[in-house]
């Protein structure tokens, strides 16, 4: 179902409100807007991304971890979009005890509440990764849902640089394993003390007018040098005719940071000359420059190369939360969307270094950093890139026809479950023709008849299906190809599992 | 954490309580009651039982699906607890278009209604299994939480008992694949309508009555026989002194129906003949008889015995909107509980027929049946069983000594992780013991030791933890034991995965 059903479907709800928990004479059938059904094809890609994805991190020492849905709101605190009413941005309700909770927003929130509350008993630095849905109580739109899942790692409790380095080149080797080609994901390194020694370069000291600068640096890519000068500026004017106040810089130092975003090249080396001649000089900004130093000297170790991971300082990333190294997972993947037009995915995951987020409940500044991607989105590049999950194969269908020969039916299908192959005895109601059209609609490789002709002479008849598929998409004469039955087979009952073998592989 | 920490964690907290989203100076780390963090170990046999069982249901040609964790309250309806207000049962709130939507409170309840929703374009009968989170706004205490996991596996469109047994014998088949030793799970099936029938024997007709008895016999287990005669009759005062109100059968209608209640044996043709002399005449119970007889032979075509699958009269199954067959799996594993006293399982998972739900919704009878099992229940039988998961594997340790020379390092986890040795570089500012500590607390196999003699000369030391906590439970001069440094060798850097893979296999 389309988001955009969803949301049609759930508006005509809308117009008739029902009070809750009464007995309504007959409710829709219909999910709250944002909210998805997921069936088996796109269930078995994001199982496969998970699957992969975890048996890198566990190789790189990262340990699962699973948090409830719910965390008191005061603990999510920091998370949450500026609101007055609770249920802003989070899906939130209070507890008997009037203690208000929230489902997660993201999964880093309830990692910095775990790892405050463990901390004395954990492994450090803590090192987990984690997967699973996240909700956001926000408009939902097309390919934006109000929960999705989310797959995280984070090392806690290490300040050095290799350990962002660490996180990245992990993050390269999940992605691949998960099935993006080699060199289609790309992560943009920078770092903040960058961001914040360029600006004390540049005479801003004012945390509301750096954090203005640092919005119009995020905008680059959507606005271009051009849009983000005049944000860096007075302000800008868009084309709604709507004006957006800019971080009053003068042109001297706009035109400094603008020369800073522009310093990323592929070369790791190379970009870190040039942005040393950018920002050197202010401590923050050496201290910045040596971390990526680090990082790079880390990830050459590790074998990752700046076709996979580059510095680049335009990346900023939105979250206030970071204090140092912030990364970006771009998809180079070029595809075409709906009207044939080619489109870049653009950035599917990222993350960085926080500093601060478990001394909010234990006072103690507890470095961290961590990396963090969207299931389902990745699952949608992937797709668009050619390299989905096949359709979900159906069971082979014993077609079932008479009511007292079911148990010989059943015992047909022990037989090819037996051998590892999924399969089914038809159990609905319906004649020889409907079972057939069931088992190409689910699509089956084959169906066994197992009539009383067969039953007598211990035999079995295989229809092969996907040979059928094949020959109904490229012939013209459907009456023809019926006449010659292609693909049935009768064949001794003892053969049965050899035959259905054949068809898979050859399907 | 243990549920009863949770509780007294956050009792503390109610004590103080604060606004939402205020910034509070420092928020308490506790997750709210009922909910609690899962770790390694925990997580790894949950997957390993779902990986298990999704395997198994494939094969019998069920497909996966999901569906988001709300659903609109009034789509949930039957499966609420009576409530006035709609937060009872549920966690429950209203979104912006004021609707009330509530978190799933089981996974039958969202199949109805995507079945409902998308009947036109499904293949009929509609198979499909689901495992994830439900939620339940309820009092947690020891071993009863507000979030937990269930797997379920459901046939809609198929009246057919055929697809009961199915069903049944496809839980059998997950349940040991899981890991559950054969013969462990039992389930034991009744037929509503054989109830019906011995009730309208009994000249029971009155639907409140009727529930009387259902209910008075659903406490066969906990009361005993002689209670639930007095609960058939007029009523039974409890150790508290509370009366309950009993159904109010007179004397021989009550033996009538515990005579049912005990008609089952091991053998499944036994229990059919018994079943018939006392509920035989009744159409519904003729019915009910015919379901039982044709579930018994297609079992019987699929290979499940009575040791595996037998006819129970007693079983009810609390729920009320079951129509025919109901089930319920119990765990005859005994082991012990925490103060070494013999303990039973008991249930971990049930289910039936119920052929009205999706009707709510379409107005169309429809049949369906299922099967549910509570995942983390499971885990913790097969703990009890001692089939859990071993506790998990740390990564080996690369001792970090020097911080110019962490790319040599990391090149060195790099070269164990290709050969699918899970590793990682020590990334904390401790020294060597505390590093060697690290690896133990988290279960390595190894530390690896790359100082400057072995980088010089192109070796590595391995240290063999295994070997070393062996050796510290039994060696009780501990000095003595450093003394010999057991486990511990230098070799040249390219025998190092090979050394680790015998320490493994040797683990």
């Amino acid at each position: 179902m389309s988001p955009s059903e969803t949301t049609s479907l759930s508006d005509d709800a809308a117009a008739g409100k029902r009070p809750a928990m009464s007995e309504p004479q007959r409710p829709e059938a219909r999910s709250p807007r944002g909210f998805i059904d997921r069936r088996a094809r796109d269930v078995a890609s994001e199982r496969a991304i998970l699957s992969a994805v975890s048996g890198v991190y566990e190789r790189w020492g990262f340990e699962p971890l699973e948090t409830g849905a719910f965390e008191y709101a005061d603990a999510l605190g920091k998370f949450l979009p500026d609101a007055d009413r609770p249920n802003e941005g989070v899906f939130a309700l209070q507890d008997d005890d009037e203690q208000w909770m929230a489902l997660r927003y993201d999964l880093t929130a309830p990692l910095a509440r775990f790892a405050a509350q463990n901390w004395e008993t954990l492994p450090k630095p803590f090192r987990r990764y984690a997967f699973g849905p996240v909700w956001r109580n926000e408009k939902p739109g097309p390919g934006r849902f109000r929960e999705f899942v989310q797959c995280d790692a984070d090392t806690v409790g290490s300040a050095r640089p290799e350990a962002d380095a660490e996180i990245i080149a992990m993050a390269v080797e999940g992605l691949e394993a998960a099935g993006l080609p080699t060199g289609a994901a790309l992560i943009k390194i920078n770092n903040r003390k960058l961001l914040n020694g360029l600006m004390t370069a540049a005479g801003v000291t004012a945390e509301a007018q750096k954090l203005a600068v640092l919005r119009a640096v995020d905008k680059l890519d959507r606005l271009g040098p051009d849009g983000v000068r005049l944000l860096l500026g007075e302000g800008r004017k868009d084309e709604s005719g709507d004006f957006t106040k800019g971080a009053g810089l003068n042109a001297a130092a706009a035109e400094r940071v603008l020369a800073f975003t522009a310093a990323g090249a592929g070369d790791r080396t190379a970009t870190l000359a040039k942005l040393a001649d950018v920002v050197g000089g202010s401590a923050e900004g050496d201290e910045g420059l040596a971390e990526l130093a680090a990082i790079d000297a880390a990830l050459t170790g590790l074998g990752v190369a700046a076709d996979r991971a580059t510095f680049d300082p335009s990346v900023v990333r939105g979250l206030e939360y970071y204090t140092g190294a912030v990364f970006e997972a771009e998809l180079l993947l070029s595809t075409t969307d709906e009207k044939g037009q080619p489109m870049r995915f653009g950035s599917i995951g990222g993350g960085g270094r926080y500093d601060d987020l478990v001394a909010r409940f234990t006072g103690d500044r507890t470095p961290a950093t961590g990396f963090s991607f969207g299931v389902s989105r990745l699952a949608a590049a992937l797709r668009a890139a050619g390299r989905a999950q096949a359709a979900a194969r159906g069971p082979v269908v014993v077609i079932a026809f008479d009511q007292s020969r079911m148990a010989d039916y059943f015992a047909v299908a022990r037989e090819i479950r037996a051998a590892g192959v999924p399969a089914e005895v038809y159990l609905g109601s319906s004649g020889m023709k409907a079972q057939m059209k069931y088992a190409d609609r689910r699509l089956s490789p084959a169906a066994v008849i197992v009539g009383e002709d067969e039953l007598a002479a211990g035999t079995v008849t295989v229809k092969d299906l996907d040979l059928g598929r094949e020959l109904a998409g490229k012939v013209a004469d459907n009456a023809a190809w019926r006449e010659q039955r292609p693909g049935q087979q009768t064949i001794p009952r003892g053969e049965l599992t050899a035959a259905l073998r054949r068809i898979l592989d050859a399907g």
